[in-house]
């Protein structure tokens, strides 16, 4: 190329005017104006406008109309003001424009499939598959640029504070009680396998152990899932370990690295102290364990006053130590039963047995489920409501309080995106703490860990392992943005006489132990320090602060929810010699 | 824990007398000097050292006396001046010493199974296999926090000039035209598999015609390679790209990178601009691509000289257009025949005929060959050698060109090593340019690209593509520091028909170019900018700026030189039930 930029083709202004500027960059639209063509010449740094006057020398004017959209060229001209029905305020360039005088065409292009500002409206699929065309949308350009300052403020903030930015291999060994892997056959071992990580658990640990003190890493994760909206079978996340810390540490240091991040890409400042809320607060209250308190609506127990109801659904959950919990939304006083019966819906697609619903009308109950009322009951519900004049309620219950509140906290968002109740300008932060260390599984009639096997019980809860295990509370905390999840994390084990009670709890023999998590266990024998750590999704997080719809509008090339790389093609056939070294077969489908 | 740390082991100096502090950290060495206690604390900021007197209150001494190597604790003291004859200059913390007053033991440890300072003469399977505590030395810290800090720097610098880092995906197709890949079977498409990129180059390609602009990204890569010394099955590049450039902008981008890199790492301000040196000379005079120009040691061509040597070996090769060329010793003068023995051993184990000798003393010549000299070759050679009184001439010979400067290079760099001729404290940096674009490959009997079928060729050399394509040079740069290539990269074919004629001259069909490339291909025909770009190898860069010996010391989790993870023990064999869901078998070698 012979004209080579002086500028891009976003920074030109009427400080200008008069110097002679090379621009290069995508023909973005054209019109031919009475003789005048004018173009918009587009780079990721903005529009110019250029002009060819066909008084201009040579062929200049005559190449200058064959241009077409995308074509790519470099102009050299001179800056000159606008006249002055033509500027543009909504342009950062639009005091200006370039009088033309050399032009090089660099490359031609195709008439693209669809117009660039088309493409959101067309199917994700056309997108993925012309990912190069989709990415030059600036919407989509901007996401990328407020991924990358999001990575490189975290690299700053945390390097800043002595962490060390350390890489962890890809080619390992199945991660311990996780998901599905993702294996990569080895051809120089063949019939054995490496696991790619779902997260770098067990080196961040080892580096606490080897005595790095502080540790981060901006990491790419693998998991083989059986996809849902806005998963990805390789996905990044902000992994973070720190020594000679407890829960306090962790939080200090994840509530300014959130500050920072708020100040500098939102220019919000954000409280601290972000409030912690215990697990079970935010199950009774909000029916999830990452509630969305940008709206107040708060689950309503009632299971005591219908324990002795006419409606025998509900004496008899409430008499079964079940849950029975009302939502009341004055706004959603007026919906019509078709309205109803689509959440009466909605709950069962959950697996729940539906919603009852009755109307609190000043002192009076009516509709639905208020005939079985009876006046103790009645009494006791219009204290309960005291601060609703009037109300639609919708009361969910079942005989698994969990399952209850898991649903309630369902039908609380769903009502308040139905109703408008969430301030799309606000930002709630929380911190969801004291979370249960174990869960039943039916499945293999064993607890298992909630989060992994070596979150820290809580030193209070030591001897509950034994005897209680269900009721063993975890050092394990996430941090909750308006109802997403982006960050967790816990203190951990660093006693082997602690992991050795965890592994008995989650009824794991030392030999099983052994094979699984050999390394560390060995490891911790050798001096480990006290250490915890968190880990945030990145993917999610871009997503926020890009006020993104998805997690793929903030993926250069993502995968489609089915796991397709829709442009590149894959996954793909493979050659027989390639298996052959592999030293593995496909099975026959048809034996 | 009940006593955090107010300081870390490396900051406390005669500034903090008599604060009371607290630290943790790990027992690095006790003694027990006359009834006195010394303790060496590490973290790893530093050491310092806690002193425990028998006079101190409650069970604290006796405490302090079942402490051993490694145990992790926290103390709380006072800082006091060490008594003069206990200052230790050599120490950040030599000045003081902590008296304590409390003791916390955070964990104990078994006894290590080697001291920590022994480590490095163990074999490198032990210190893989205990990599936690391999990790704990000062050294591999250091090593892992430069790589942080070069890649913190060059995060930096990219993003400072608005390059944007972006992210691409591990499972992907096929890299095209390179080494073999590793797989990743699909569960969801049984029979499919992904492949794991070898370089981002088509993405990085892509994002170009995207609009980025300018990229980068601090990647890791994958190529299933016959492993030899100093290369893993996972590595990881900087990988740049920038939009409507030519050489020249790339080579000030780099050029500006590594001064800052060699000011910031090493204090040391390197000249620019770096020089560049044709392959075609850096051949001739050195015998590599990659030349080491820390001495200057050139090789001479003798291949004239000999055209009728009465050594018919020489008058044949030479008559053939084969290559003479000699290095010339003045520090080998004394060499014996078994040195000389050793080094001809050498040069055959890499392929060559031997190494033909004779030695220059004053205006005469003896031994080796010297004999078939007659008068005219003698004249020749003493005009030839005139700079050198006295010296041992090495001579190697073959009938490819190639071949013969190579193996001077190989014996360039031995007797440089040997003789001890490279100032260790030098830095040399150079370009290689002017590559050739392709090579013969006689198993395929075709061209094949050097770098890869997306290299621009020269724009003068686009018609010897199809009639001398082995004279036909690249757009492509590698950058050398000390006879190591740090970086490779070229300008790229950006048009669609420039891309058939080396797809042509590769003698690569268009259905095979589709099957292979095809979404670049397609790319290519949307308007794609002027492009080109380098990748840095960044374990390489580490290694070299840590001083380090392999670049298995600048990684925290390196496989061994088989691909073996001993630490974790990676491959496995895999359950059935995992097999299964891949749709795949083991072959049953016995078959």
């Amino acid at each position: 190329m012979n004209l080579k930029r002086t500028h891009t083709c976003g920074e030109l202004s009427s400080k200008h005017l008069n110097q002679s500027v090379i621009l290069n960059g995508w023909v973005d639209d054209w019109r031919d104006l009475g003789g005048v063509l004018f173009i918009g010449l587009r780079d990721r740094y903005g529009v110019t406008q250029i002009v060819f006057e066909p008084e201009s020398k040579g062929d200049l004017y005559q190449n200058a109309k064959k241009l077409r959209s995308e074509f790519v060229i470099a102009v050299k001209g001179l800056v000159r003001r606008r006249p002055s029905d033509a500027i543009n305020p909504e342009m950062k360039t639009g005091d200006i424009e370039i009088v033309c005088s050399e032009l090089e065409l660099l490359n031609i292009s195709k008439p693209l499939p669809f117009e660039l500002k088309d493409y959101a409206e067309k199917s994700e699929e056309l997108r993925l598959k012309y990912r190069y065309l989709d990415l030059r949308r600036g919407i989509l350009q901007n996401n990328l640029i407020m991924r990358h300052k999001l990575a490189q403020l975290t690299r700053e903030y945390f390097s800043d504070l002595n962490f060390v930015e350390i890489e962890t291999p890809v080619l390992t060994k199945s991660t311990p009680e996780g998901a599905r892997d993702f294996l990569v056959p080895s051809r120089m071992y063949p019939g054995k396998f490496y696991a790619m990580p779902q997260s770098p658990q067990t080196y961040k640990q080892i580096l606490m152990i080897s005595g790095f003190d502080r540790y981060f890493q901006i990491v790419k994760c693998y998991r083989d899932e059986d996809l849902r909206k806005d998963r990805q079978p390789e996905f990044t996340q902000v992994d973070i370990e720190m020594s000679f810390v407890d829960e306090e540490d962790v939080f200090q240091v994840m509530e300014k690295y959130m500050a920072r991040l708020f100040e500098n890409l939102l220019n919000i400042v954000i409280n601290t102290p972000i409030p912690r809320m215990s697990y079970d607060q935010a199950m009774e209250n909000y029916g999830s364990d990452k509630p969305d308190l940008r709206y107040d609506l708060k689950i309503q127990n009632l299971t005591e006053i219908f324990k002795d109801s006419a409606f025998n659904i509900f004496s008899k959950i409430s008499q079964e130590n079940g849950f029975i919990g009302a939502l009341v939304l004055p706004e959603a006083r007026d919906y019509s039963r078709k309205q109803i019966d689509l959440l009466n819906e909605y709950i069962k697609s959950l697996g729940g047995a539906g919603i009852a619903t009755f109307i609190k009308n000043d002192q009076k109950f009516d509709g639905g489920i208020s005939k079985f009322f009876n006046e103790d009951e009645k009494s006791r519900l219009l204290s309960q409501f005291k601060s609703s004049k009037q109300a639609m309620i919708f009361v969910i219950a079942d005989s698994s309080i969990e399952k209850a509140q898991i649903l309630l906290g369902y039908l609380r968002q769903k009502l308040a995106e139905d109703l408008d109740l969430i301030d799309k300008n606000v930002n709630v932060l929380s911190w969801t703490v004291d979370f249960p260390l174990l869960e039943f599984d039916p499945e293999e009639q064993r607890f298992i860990a909630r989060h992994h096997p070596f979150t820290s019980p809580k030193l209070t809860d030591l001897d509950l392992l034994q005897n209680k295990p269900e009721l063993a509370r975890a050092r394990a905390y996430d941090l909750i943005w308006n109802g997403n999840e982006i960050a967790g994390g816990s203190i951990r084990i660093h006693q082997r006489e602690v992991q050795e009670r965890m592994f008995q709890a989650l009824n794991i023999s030392s030999a099983e132990a052994r094979e699984k998590f050999g390394f560390l266990l060995d490891a911790l024998e050798y001096g480990a320090p006290p250490h915890g750590g968190i880990a945030f999704g990145f993917d999610r997080m871009a997503m926020l602060f890009a006020k993104a719809d998805s997690i793929r509008d903030v993926i250069a090339f993502p995968k489609t929810s089915s796991a397709l790389a829709l442009m590149e093609n894959a996954p793909t056939p493979v050659s027989e010699k390639q298996l052959r070294e592999l030293g593995l077969k496909i099975k026959d489908h048809s034996k």
